[in-house]
């Protein structure tokens, strides 16, 4: 189709999905309507099927592609660090970073988990879970390094995963802490509960 | 109104809340209509003005009355406690204790702040906060007393409420870990987080 070949194509996706992600993370993923979106985007509801099949596909699409950029960079971050407390570091920072800016992106990965159908379901867990056990291994990397206690790695890192994501419920980025700021706060909270030894 | 005063009136209202719960966490609060709900209930749509006046209204009691109840329950918890360390571990073993089998209310309670008009964001938002404070207070206690650094007592709170939190998106009653294996892992965590003095 040249109209998602083409850079207007791709230029008018952004927008669709851009306008998608709003309307779902104000109103949620069933009251979101395609009518709705089109005249958001202010293209007719038509042109829409040039970029998505449903509404499904269009969720998926949202969620997915968020993921896998989330794992590229993830990727990016973590290559050539050998060390696990300098990885735990740079995870922990990059982890942050990443979604202190994309709270709407966060919100609707998380809230609109119950809107997939079980295939598409099952593609996107799997996704989260990969992300997750780069953390997991690296953790046990720690523990086995005997550079953190020996407790559950799982658990641990849904800990550490819920306390930094949470930061995008409250950060505000003209606030009274700068993004620094907060993650100086969370680097050293993060460390802590995973209780790296202090002389490391 | 002599069926929301009766008994069977009460008890209606329990099953209406609990089915309207359930259709918010399934679907949204806009995507819920009370056409949708009388049915689920098994009662006239007209029969639901009996108990609130409108979706709003819905709302605001569900997620009010989870606060309340969740507040008293809090008071009772602390009531007493002197020992900052000890209001500590209290209040993380009450705080995971009282959400870990809500996962419903705890989801809506976070996801559908969106939905409420000004006034009753405001009203709930207090609520929250004064929750919240609570938690603060005793951290800023344990700083005094020199129990814990002196980091920033409101974010050190944000990130121990969202870690503790977080257990309902992964816990399974009939899963891996029981829920005191869980609860003893994240004490330790949220108290490493908080570098309360280990000789306390």
């Amino acid at each position: 189709m040249s109209r998602t070949a083409g850079s207007s194509g791709v230029k008018t996706l952004e927008t669709i999905k851009k306008a998608a992600l709003r309307l779902i993370y104000e109103h949620g993923y069933d009251a979101m309507t395609l009518r709705g979106l089109a005249n958001k985007v202010g293209i007719q509801q038509g042109s829409l099927y040039n970029y998505f099949k449903t509404k499904q596909e269009l969720l998926f699409m949202l969620v997915s592609s968020h993921m896998e950029a989330l794992t590229e960079q993830q990727e990016k971050a973590l290559a050539g660090i050998d060390d696990p407390v300098e990885a735990l570091r740079t995870f922990i920072r990059f982890h942050i970073d990443y979604h202190i800016s994309r709270k709407h992106e966060v919100f609707v990965n998380y809230s609109e988990l119950r809107s997939f159908t079980p295939e598409n379901y099952k593609i996107i867990a799997d996704m989260r879970s990969q992300y997750e056990n780069r953390l997991i291994d690296i953790i046990i990397k720690a523990q086995k390094a005997e550079l953190v206690p020996q407790y559950d790695a799982k658990v641990a890192a849904y800990g550490i995963l819920a306390m930094l994501t949470g930061i995008c419920q409250w950060f505000n980025p003209k606030g009274r802490l700068s993004k620094e700021e907060v993650i100086t706060t969370y680097m050293s909270m993060a460390l802590s509960a995973l209780q790296v030894r202090a002389s490391h």
